[in-house]
């Protein structure tokens, strides 16, 4: 008997013991800062607000986990798109490395004012030359020869005003965002007008976004067996344009479901925003980040060559769209290390 | 102290219970077949040892998790494609359906002999003919309205010979074999000829595959805000054929990486068990289910409209690929109820 009373009581310590622990884990749980590169401003509180809607059960807002898909662009939301697109300056690398097969281009326009670091004649190219250049630069190979060639250039290239490798210039409170988001149940995705080719060598280890979740611009590919080996071979011909009125398209044949938190940064992530907040039955959220912060990153919108933010801009507060003011909105731009 | 022994004790009694229930739980797991619809042949054993291996940690055939993708053919693979593809059984049912508003076609080929039931002279107005129809039964509508019509069809449907849902008529060993993968830490995707947006709709609830995991043939959309609703128009227009060598495209484009397993079951899945199988550096697998139960469902290969299976039957043994039996190597080939 007293044997069997103390195990009661031991019983009874126990689950004290352990409805204690379990309170204090919720509690620190709930009081760990999801968002801890955020300022406590109004952003940040719009982000919280809608996944805490979102995740509550039993309300009419409730959204199930199956349908909390997000959407971000890349470049300019996630990492840095200045001075040029991180993956034009790829191409302009590649121009380098290949120009000894190619004497040619010491005289032609516009591989000429590649080699010569003759920008503003490269502009002046427009975009003819600059599809030009990334078709000469992103075709020709086997998909895994192009794999390599990215793999290696991403591990070695470094951003000329950081110094720094391009997978650092990756924006710390997005990181936060999309990692507070998959703890509550949502899968993300990217959705970029950048080739998908060049960003899935390196989006899981960087985002924590597998290759699967990553839609992007492609070029044609073409199957062949060369000999026993199963090849793909990339074409130089535009695919798909991820971008502007693609991104819904995209995000239909590749998702398949439409989105209910889409982040972006410019006008070219307009349709998607529209097409992620607009018409829904469940709460929907739409979030751009407006760089302001030309001492820590850079300040620009509506006068920019890369990622002009001009329509969207305006579209903002007529939709209620959350716009991030980084200097004021952001403790931290980057990762510490 | 007596107490404290007491408690002592409790705790090792209280160890000693959870550790025989974790073992006969593991026991109990171990001893449930994962493939209960499948008789004791070769091709169960192929499958069963395959997943064994790639799972088996601090062997060189491990395979982490993050890469076991593996590949799903629809038609023929998942579910029956006799007497014709399903999706043309939606196709002509939607020709009937949309007739009264179309006079003109009571005396317009491809249109007259769907209305006539004439599949003969459907039959001779060939790929062209059945591509006037697609395109007719599949465009112009919204994204959200096409996804109305196949739901509200799929639900109402029947199959000709056994009078049941289609969804009623998927392979329960092939559920089993994507639940056993699902299990092991493998993503299954849909690659299939199939539309995409014709599939997304019931995949889930029959297969568990989710419509982001689920690849197929498309036709053009167009993003268009109609007043402030915004809308994916779809276009009479093809946009890409998920079928022989488009499959590792498709795969390419939309997973982004190399699937280790396979399973198809015509030669429009020869290049995706090629691109599976061939040339990678750890384990893959290949599987062709051949029709050969002409009693309990249908039995056919090289001489059919729907499903043919020659080249591929012919380069199974030479890649080591399991071709299924059917008739000898399922138990059963429909779900119960």
């Amino acid at each position: 008997m007293a044997a069997a009373r103390n195990i009661l009581k031991f019983s009874r310590n126990a689950a004290f013991g352990v409805a204690t622990f379990m309170l204090l884990a919720a509690s620190a749980f709930a009081q760990t800062d999801p968002l801890p590169s955020w300022n406590d401003t109004a952003a940040k509180s719009s982000i919280v607000a809608f996944v805490e809607k979102v995740t509550k059960q039993n309300t009419t807002d409730f959204v199930p986990e199956s349908d909390r898909i997000a959407v971000f662009d890349n470049d300019g939301t996630l990492w840095s798109e200045q001075p040029m697109y991180v993956q034009l300056a790829f191409a302009l690398d590649r121009v380098k490395t290949m120009a000894p097969e190619h004497p040619e281009w010491k005289d032609t326009q516009p591989f000429k004012a590649v080699l010569e670091g003759d920008l503003k004649t490269l502009a002046a190219a427009g975009e003819k030359g600059l599809m030009e250049i990334l078709m000469t630069t992103h075709s020709g190979m086997s998909s895994d020869e192009f794999l390599k060639i990215t793999t290696d250039w991403i591990a070695s290239a470094r951003d000329p005003k950081f110094k720094k490798p391009y997978t650092e210039l990756v924006y710390q409170p997005m990181i936060e965002v999309m990692q507070y988001l998959r703890n509550n149940g949502f899968k993300t995705f990217i959705v970029s007008g950048g080739g998908v080719e060049f960003m899935r060598p390196w989006t899981e280890k960087v985002y924590g976004i597998p290759p699967e979740q990553v839609i992007g611009s492609s070029i044609k590919t073409q199957f062949e067996m060369v000999g026993d080996v199963p090849t793909l071979r990339r074409l130089p011909e535009v695919n798909f344009i991820d971008d502007k009125a693609g991104k819904p398209v995209g995000i239909n044949e590749k998702i398949g479901r439409r989105p209910i938190a889409a982040f972006g940064n410019s006008d070219g992530d307009l349709e998607m925003l529209q097409w992620t907040t607009m018409g829904g039955t469940t709460p929907r959220f739409g979030l751009i980040v407006h760089h302001t912060d030309a001492e820590r990153e850079y300040a620009y919108d509506r006068e920019t060559q890369f990622g002009k933010l001009d329509k969207a801009l305006d579209a903002a507060p007529i939709n209620g769209w959350t716009v991030v003011d980084m200097k004021a909105d952001w403790k931290q731009i980057f990762p510490d290390k």
